[in-house]
């Protein structure tokens, strides 16, 4: 496979991760309304911990997990975030 | 649903884009191998506009464009890195 064949596997990964995080998003904004009928904190560092433990444990590499963990620590802001705005 | 429906909703999402994300970061390597081999240089400002127009053109929300373009920016900073470095 040359350059633009690896690029168009980017491309096609790029679309399914695009539809992932926004599956994952409205799952966030689901639970943000949830928290605030409840009263309870959007931050949960244990439920943090837990979905980086989560993730290093699935990872097969060749990601580093420092490397997995950083994508996630982005994730995991934006994902804060959605919780608290009310957005539809 | 409840929160801990929606969690567990969320922990598949990761199993998936932690695949995806791995799939992602074999790429990156095997271009980052031919650039080397071609003199190629790693950081290429036009194919990253590029991923970045494709994310944003294909989200269908909840995510605002600004918030998937800052997980992309850190997914970018991570393949870049990928791709620097010689790791099977």
């Amino acid at each position: 496979m040359d350059i633009a064949d690896w690029r168009r596997q980017i491309d096609e990964l790029d679309r399914k991760l695009v539809d992932l995080l926004s599956q994952r998003a409205h799952a966030a904004h689901e639970i943000g309304k949830l928290k605030r009928v409840a009263g309870m904190p959007i931050y949960e560092p244990d439920r943090e911990s837990t979905v980086f433990a989560n993730v290093r444990k699935v990872n097969p590499g060749p990601l580093p997990d420092v490397d997995l963990q950083r994508i996630y620590e982005r994730i995991m802001d934006i994902m804060r975030k959605i919780q608290q705005e009310e957005i539809a």
